[in-house]
């Protein structure tokens, strides 16, 4: 049985809908926002203190690009997954590393300063900053979603989920009314997804059952 | 034949190193930091602006540690990869993109705040927030290094490149003196390599030759 530890919205939401695509069994665990502050004891099954955290028997995992990876891997070879053989591995990976390292993390900044920290340390500039940072590297994808309708391989894949979620985060950020034509079209349809859909839907229910506040959404710009 | 465009000593070092790890021929073009500023005509190579960017045949990549697995899995599997039916293969890939996300990405902003941005730009408490973010979560690997020489698989492989290119970051940063003993045992090690040294020598050669300037050796703290 996999357990998958997350917090609404979070970055653990990649793992959630690929477990939803791959119609796995598994168990959702809430945690609030961010544990490492609300729930002390959460840094017993993650040190780092961060969601995802993800149990498969004797595998345990943190990062939630890689986690996709491996479900893929592990659960779909040839579906989810792209093989090492196939003319678009390397696109494949570069997408599911792009999702996380270069779209994900420069939203984290606007998020942290715009919203999390009390007034007397946010940092308008840096929000700035790596707003612009973020749309100017989500441009480059536009020739890319204007000749195809997914990342790699002509299929859905991980990669499109772990991008999929810097899109998510950004709509929650108010920066999706910024998102050029092939990219909002791309984004609506990964929205049709019925996995997509059931992912959303799980967390609220497990949130709810558990007794865990969603995040506040933030509207920052 | 593969190409790399590398900044000396940015995260373009990682590929470089792989490469040399698998003895494979390359060429190396060497760019002036950040290239989108100092050479424009680097966007026509790469829209993002980026480095690394590598190309090899149709491939075309620009996430450092996507390529580190790239060019494991293509040219020595089960050498410096690790094998989807290996117990440690999400620990693989977890480490591939922990190098990244969660230790380098926090690095670029103490970088950024406290040495490339001009004086008025500058924001020393984003600097202190993520250096300490870095060493926090550099602190949870004490615990696996002081056990085992490598991290996964026991075994050097690509995701000990992802890591230790953060490390040799963080000693430009002057934040190695913060490192926990295990973790500075391993730094030493890994700069023990013949391959690590060969990139470093490789970088520096190519630079003279191409008559383009190295970083200049932030000293920050």
């Amino acid at each position: 049985m996999i357990t998958l530890h997350h917090c609404v919205s979070a970055r653990s939401f990649r793992p959630l809908w690929m477990l939803e695509e791959l119609g796995l069994a598994y168990e959702l665990r809430m945690q609030p926002f961010p544990p490492r502050v609300k729930a002390r004891e959460y840094l017993e099954v993650n040190p780092l203190g961060t969601v995802p955290a993800l149990f498969d028997g004797a595998v345990r995992m943190t990062e939630s690009a890689a986690i996709c990876q491996y479900l893929a891997a592990r659960h779909s070879p040839g579906n989810l997954d792209v093989g090492v053989n196939e003319p678009d591995f390397g696109a494949y990976l570069n997408f599911l590393h792009f999702g996380e390292a270069t779209l994900t993390f420069p939203q984290t900044l606007v998020l942290r300063y715009s919203h999390f920290e009390p007034p007397e340390r946010r940092q308008p500039q840096v929000v700035e900053d790596y707003a612009r940072w973020f749309l100017a590297r989500l441009r480059t994808l536009e020739p890319r979603l204007a000749a195809q309708p997914y990342l790699c391989a002509q299929r859905f894949t991980a990669a499109d989920v772990s991008v999929g979620y810097a899109l998510l985060l950004a709509q929650h950020l108010g920066l999706s009314g910024s998102f050029t034509p092939a990219v909002q079209a791309y984004w609506q349809a990964l929205q049709r997804r019925d996995a997509y859909a059931r992912a959303l839907r799980a967390q609220h229910a497990a949130a709810e059952a558990q007794g865990v506040p969603t995040l506040p959404a933030p509207d920052t710009r």
